[in-house]
C-alpha cells in the first residue's frame, strides 16, 4: 500500500502570513508530553478542571430534556445565529445581574449586549483581533495568563506590564505607565488593559475592590482620540472558596463603553460544553460579530442549550456549590501540604488564594525553575508544575524571572495533593543548597543579579 | 433604575485593527431580517438544513450512552486536545478511506493529519489565517461561497478568479491565470487555490472528475519557491443525490503536500454540533494549530463524542441515507417546479445540482436581482431568495453581475417549494417585460452594458 516513488518529490516551503509567524507554540506542549509520558507523575501543572466532580449525570438529564421535546431539540441540532441562542443571553445576564448584585440597565446592558462564545478563550482572542495592530500596546499584570499573552504576541501587541501585589494588578503602575507612554506620544497606541480580575491565572490573586473603579477611572481619563478598553477576563470568578463576592470592573462601567467582561460556563460547569458569554460595549460587539460571522458564525448550538438548561433547572447553581465545595477542600489541603512540608524561611513564599485553580510560589532568586534545571528534577521525583517563567514579559531590559512556580490543583485528586507537594518541597529543598548559606553565590553563579540591576 | 448623568458622557470611538476595518457586515444579515419581519415569506435564501430531518432522537440516544458511562460522560465533559479527540479523528480519517475509496496511507494520511474544527468554516479561516497576508493572492471561482471570500478580504486577500462551466471551476483559466501572474512577476504572491470541488454553493455545480487531478498538478508545478496549497472545501460532498461518487483532489496528493480538504458532519449529520474535520499537510498542521489554541485550544468536547458516537454506532451514516432521500425529493420538487413555472426562454437557465442544496438561475442580463430592484418585488410576493451579486468578486473593471439568483432548498418545506418558485416565475416573467421584445431597450436601460464593454 506504499507509494514510494511519490514521497522522493520534494515541496517547497509553506509561505506563512507574518500572523503566523508571529505565533509562538504554547509552553504547555513539553508539559502535555511529559504527563502523558508518566502518568505517575502528581500533575500540578495541568489547568484542566476536576474529572470527579463534573456534571456528568446531570448532563445526561439536561440532553435528555432537550432531545425528548421535539421543538427544543430541533433547535439544538440546528445552527443558531452568530450572537448566540437569544435565551442563553437572558439567562446569562440575569444571571450577571445576580453576580453583581445590581440590575442590568445599571451597567448599560441589555441581551443583545452578551455575545455566547466557545469558551472565553475566543472572547479573547475576538476582542483582541478587533482591536490590535502589529505594535499596538496592550497593558497587563506580569505575570499573566500566557495563553492570551501569546495570543496578544501573535497579533503584534507590545505587552507592556505592571507589577502585581497581593491586591492584584498594581493600578497605580498603570497610572504611571500611561502617564509615561502620554509624555512619550505613545498613548495613541494603547488599545487594551487586560485584567483578570478574579483569582488570576497564574498567581490566584484578585483585583482589590478599590482598584476595580480606580482602573475604569484610568481608562476613561487616558481615553482621548480614541478609547482604551478594559478586558476583563473573570473565568474563574465563581469558584469562590472564601472573600467577598465582589463586583466587576464592569459593574462600574454603568454606560457600558469602557469595559469587556469575558465569563465563562466551562470552569464553573464543563469545559466540554466549551462555551462563555461576554458583555461588551454595543459598537466593539458590532465589530467582533462580523470577525465571530467569518471564524463560525456562531458556536455549537447543543452546547448552548445545554449551558440553558443548566440554567434553568438550576443544575449550574448546584454545580457550583459543589465544585466550591470540593475545590475549596483541595485549595486547603494544598495550603497545608505547602506549610508542611516547605521550607521555612522568608524568601520561600507563596499565595493563599480565596477561589479559582492556582498557587505561586516565589523561591529566591537564584533557585531556577526552568526547564534544564528544577523542573527536570521535580519530574524525576514524580511531580509536574508550570514554570513561572512563561507567565512573564520580559522587562526592558530583556529580563525574565525564573524563581517561580505555577501549582494548579485543579485536575489532581485530593490524596494525590499531599504526596506531590512533598515531592516538590524535597526538589525546593535540594535546590536551596540544603541551607540559605549558600543561596549568595549562588545567586550570581546562576545570574540573577540582572533583576537587581534593571 | 436609569442613571441618567451617565449616558450623557461621551467616550472617544474605537480604534480598529487594520483586519477590523477590511471586515465586511456578512450580505446575509439583510435576509435574516426580512425573514424574520415576515415569517410567511418561502424562504429559498436560507443555507440552513431542514429541521424536519435532523436527528433529535438519534441523538438523544446518543447523549444517553455517551453520558449513562462515566468515563466516557467524563471525557465528553472535559477539555479535550486543540487538534481534537483521538478516536473521533480515526475515525474521520477511516471514513474519509470510504470516501474515496482508497487506504490512508495511499493519500499520505494519519490520524495526526486530521484536525477537528468548530464546523469546517473554522478549518477555512483558520487556514486562511496562517497563510495570508494583505496582498496575497487567493485563486477562487467566479462565483463563489461569499462568507469564505468576505474571511478572505478581511485578511487583506487579493482574490482573483476564474469563471465557472457546467463542469465546475474553469481549471484551464485557472492554469492561464498563474502562467500571466508569473509573467507578471506575481508568483510569489499566490497562497490558494479554493475550490468547492461538490455542489458548491452558491451554483450546485461539481468539478468534473479529469479537472482534480489536473488543478493538482498546477499547483504543484506553479509551486516554485513557496507552496501553493489547494483548499478544498468539501461540506457538502455526502449530500450526494445523483452522480457518481467522485474522489476529492486530496485523493491524488500521495504525498499529503498540496491539499487541504475540510469536511464537516454539520450538514451530512447536525449543525447544532459544529464539528468538522479537516486533513491538511503536516507541517501546516503545525502552524494552525498554533492559530486554533489560540483561538479556543480545542472544539467543544461534548460535540465531538457526539460525533464520534455517531459514527460508531451506525447512526451517523443511516442519518446520511436519509437526508440524500429527504433532500432529493426536494431537489426534484424544485426542479419540476422551475420547468413547470419559470418562463421557457433561453436567456432565463438553471443548474442541475446532483447534490448539496443550491439552484443557480441566470436570467437575461438586463434583469437586476438585487435590492431596491427585482428582489423587493419578490419579498413583495413573498419569496426570498439570495441576490447573485454577493457571490461574485468584481472583474479588473470593478464589474459585478446582478442577474443571477441563487436558490437553496435546505431549509424550505417540500410543499412550499413549488409555492415559492410560483411567486419567483411570477416576478422573474415581470421583471422579463412581459416578452423578449422588450429586453434589450431594458438592458440599455439598465445600464448592463458594462459588461459587454469590458
Amino acid at each position: 500500500m506504499q507509494y514510494p516513488a511519490s514521497s522522493s518529490t520534494p515541496a517547497p516551503p509553506l509561505s506563512l502570513s507574518s500572523k503566523a509567524r508571529r505565533t509562538k507554540e504554547q509552553p504547555i506542549s513539553f508539559l502535555i508530553n511529559a504527563a502523558m509520558a508518566n502518568p505517575s507523575l502528581v500533575n500540578l501543572a495541568a489547568g484542566l478542571v476536576d474529572p470527579l466532580t463534573l456534571p456528568v449525570e446531570e448532563t445526561r438529564k439536561i440532553t435528555e430534556t432537550i432531545l425528548s421535546d421535539t421543538v427544543r431539540g430541533r433547535a439544538a441540532m440546528q445552527y443558531d445565529t452568530t450572537l448566540g441562542l437569544a435565551e442563553l443571553r437572558k439567562h446569562a445576564l440575569k444571571h450577571l445581574e445576580s453576580l453583581e448584585g445590581q440590575p442590568a440597565n445599571a451597567m448599560g446592558l441589555t441581551p443583545a449586549d452578551i455575545v455566547i462564545t466557545t469558551g472565553s478563550q475566543q472572547a479573547l482572542y475576538l476582542v483582541g483581533e478587533t482591536l490590535v495592530d502589529p505594535g499596538d500596546i496592550v497593558i497587563a499584570a506580569n505575570p499573566s495568563y500566557f495563553v492570551f499573552t501569546g495570543t496578544l504576541s501573535s497579533f503584534g501587541a507590545q505587552v507592556m506590564t505592571v507589577p502585581m501585589d497581593e491586591h492584584g494588578m498594581d493600578v497605580d503602575a498603570v497610572e504611571r505607565l500611561l502617564t509615561r507612554l502620554d509624555a512619550e506620544g505613545k498613548l495613541p497606541k494603547v488599545r487594551v488593559i487586560y485584567c483578570t480580575s478574579y483569582y488570576q491565572n497564574p498567581t490566584g490573586l484578585t483585583l482589590a475592590l478599590d482598584r476595580r473603579p480606580k482602573l475604569l477611572e484610568l481608562a476613561k481619563r487616558f481615553s482621548r482620540t480614541h478609547r482604551i478598553l478594559i478586558l476583563e477576563d473573570a473565568a474563574y470568578r465563581e469558584l469562590r472558596y472564601d472573600g467577598p463576592a465582589l463586583p466587576s470592573i464592569k459593574s462600574f462601567d454603568s454606560d457600558n463603553k469602557y469595559t469587556v467582561l469575558a465569563s465563562t460556563f466551562s470552569k464553573p460547569f464543563a469545559p466540554g460544553i466549551k462555551t462563555g458569554y461576554t458583555a461588551m460595549p454595543p459598537d466593539l460587539m458590532h465589530e467582533v460579530l462580523q470577525q465571530k460571522g467569518n471564524h463560525d458564525f456562531g458556536s455549537a448550538a447543543l452546547s448552548q442549550h445545554v449551558a440553558l438548561e443548566a440554567m434553568r433547572s438550576g443544575a449550574y447553581a448546584a454545580q457550583v456549590e459543589r465544585l466550591r465545595d470540593s475545590y475549596r477542600k483541595k485549595r486547603d489541603i494544598l495550603l497545608a501540604a505547602l506549610e508542611k512540608y516547605m521550607p521555612k524561611r522568608d524568601d520561600v513564599t507563596w499565595t493563599h488564594p480565596d477561589g479559582g485553580f492556582y498557587f505561586w510560589i516565589t523561591l529566591p532568586e537564584h533557585v531556577n525553575t526552568s526547564r534544564g534545571a528544577m523542573f527536570d528534577k521535580a519530574v524525576e521525583h514524580g511531580v509536574l508544575y508550570v514554570p513561572g517563567e512563561y507567565c512573564f514579559q520580559p522587562d526592558e531590559s530583556g529580563f525574565i524571572p525564573t524563581n517561580h512556580i505555577r501549582l494548579s490543583f485543579g485536575q489532581v485528586a485530593p490524596d494525590q495533593i499531599e504526596r506531590g507537594i512533598e515531592r516538590l518541597a524535597a526538589v525546593v529543598s535540594g535546590q536551596l543548597g540544603r541551607g540559605t548559606g549558600e543561596a549568595p553565590a549562588r545567586k550570581a553563579q546562576h545570574g540573577r543579579v540582572a533583576r537587581a540591576t534593571s
